[in-house]
């Protein structure tokens, strides 16, 4: 089925299917978004825009999108005109023994950060515990709240949401189709996209308690902790190549003795929320972006960085929905290209 | 105000308070229960019923009672009509390293049960973790669901149960008022009763996982696993002399480690419930039961037992209301012998 004259639907109501939407109203489209109601990667997601710490092993052309994502989060936020927790006090990434250190070091070598004593990290950020061996301060890496953000973009977006679930995309009437529906992209567009699960906490504890974000290998695991203004810390992320949404006893286990091995103030903390959720993984683990055929465009395949890529993929689908325009940029991340 | 003619007023809708309300309206009390919806110790209650294991430290008196308790239980459950979680496959109580078995050696040899060796130990509960070193089995130690409880207890006092709360005894209007509030009852009768904090974990797992109620001391913490029958698993409990609720980062860290470290298989059990409440606890922890005045008799204080003691408590206040005789076991427990 076509039709729908000029009408540009989007298939997908989580955090890139809502930018992309509202780059499109901006521009002038006739835009509809079709919401099937179910809390995507973004719910669970802390909001790390890190697009250093997660990309020195990736592929150059990824690294390169990753930093243009990270260049447009202060306008794009700035552009919602609410507080979406933009914070830009940057990241400290650590090492609690010798052994993660060694796991890790190489990482801040490759990236040119100064490895700070524990002396100074604990100057910046008393709350660490002192068995904190080592850490580098990127100033780079800051932070969003996605859920704010999302709720910023529906009410930008209002009346141009639907909430329906779409099963096929010929029940979608429309002359373009944007398919950013996350893990669900594979169902719909039969391209590889598997769930990569991922366990994450919320805590509630006295706002200033933790500074900066915090990202470390803690006795061989890796955590993260992002505290908000307003008291809440987002302790993450399991990753586990699995589809169920179960919390587990195990899971919340390693990241709380991982957390509180790092800043042993958050036992105190109140436990407010234990989730599950699932990045939506590629074989290459970047992102399908650009065009599948006449009628369907894909945004999808974000893997751990749909936050980070929110605006640059809106801008970049937009760009292509609009102008008819393929931004060079795109050009490595093509839907077919497996 | 008095009044209300033959009418016994039951100030709590908890465990105890409608056990006794219970034994009154069979013995053909006209009564009326003043709950006021909060939900008590008992919610978050696993429901041991060990009479051994909390008392070797306690009184003469107090374990005669809590004996007295345990033996009540199988009439008492049955005579509910309904399925109550009551369960007497008894329960292994464990240690984990050679300091946790110093630790408890003691209470097995002064109750005497022969320890068991470590591979009868896993013959008897294969999820057992290698790491046990030793324990005993208790086959007079069972459980019941605190909340099957409550519920049968509720649906069989229906219309008798008025959801109110009451701030001071003067509002009621009965004749005979008995005080069942749990800690809330030190504010209504001035008795002091103070709030020790538990918190609990609720896990779901494969039925059949664990058999038996476990009790253990994992690397110098106490912690039990008591196995329901649908695949329930509840994990506590921290004891903290504090009054707030909040789940803490810390409480839930320690109970799944212990946990986790007694039986590994629960770490890929889904964590369901985290919950936090308070054991009503005395000057020496044994339960205030019996008459304060003329016509306010008091039922609270029961700490750590309020389930296992819900109907030895509730045969001996309806003796009292009903035949105004005090059987000797309530000697010991005088509200105002402090």
């Amino acid at each position: 089925m076509s039709g729908g004259g000029g009408t540009v639907a989007v298939v997908g109501g989580g955090i890139i299917g809502l930018s992309i939407a509202w780059r499109l109203q901006l521009g002038g489209a006739d835009v509809v978004v079709h919401d099937d109601g179910e809390p995507g990667a973004w719910h669970v997601a802390a909001g790390m825009l890190a697009p250093g710490g997660e990309a020195t092993h990736e592929e150059p052309e990824l690294i390169r999108l990753l930093a243009a994502g990270n260049e447009r989060w202060p306008a794009f936020a700035a552009e919602l005109g609410v507080d979406v927790g933009y914070d830009d006090t940057g990241t400290l990434s650590l090492a609690m023994t010798a052994d993660d250190l060694a796991e890790v070091a190489r990482d801040w070598t490759h990236q040119k950060l100064a490895q700070l004593r524990p002396s100074d990290l604990r100057e910046r950020e008393p709350a660490l515990s002192p068995r904190v061996r080592a850490g580098v301060f990127s100033p780079a890496e800051r932070q969003v709240d996605p859920r704010r953000v999302v709720a910023a973009l529906r009410d930008r977006l209002a009346d141009r949401i639907v909430s329906k679930r779409i099963d096929d995309l010929s029940e979608v009437d429309a002359a373009t189709v944007i398919v950013a529906a996350g893990c669900g992209t594979a169902a719909l567009t039969g391209l590889p996209i598997r769930p990569v699960k991922g366990q994450v906490l919320r805590l509630r504890g006295e706002p200033g308690l933790i500074r900066h974000v915090l990202e470390a290998a803690v006795d061989g695991r890796h955590v993260y902790v992002v505290p908000r203004a307003d008291g809440e810390i987002v302790v993450g992320a399991t990753q586990e190549e699995r589809s169920d949404r179960t919390v587990t006893a195990g899971g919340v286990h390693e990241l709380l003795r991982a957390a509180i091995g790092l800043v042993p103030d958050l036992a105190e903390c109140e436990l407010v929320e234990t989730t599950a959720g699932h990045r939506p993984g590629t074989p290459d683990n970047a992102p399908l972006l650009g065009r599948l055929d006449e009628r369907v465009i894909v945004a999808a395949g974000h893997f751990r960085n749909g936050v980070l890529l929110a605006p640059i993929t809106a801008d970049l689908i937009a760009g292509l929905v609009l102008d008819g325009v393929a931004d060079p940029l795109l050009e490595h991340f093509a839907p077919g290209r497996f």
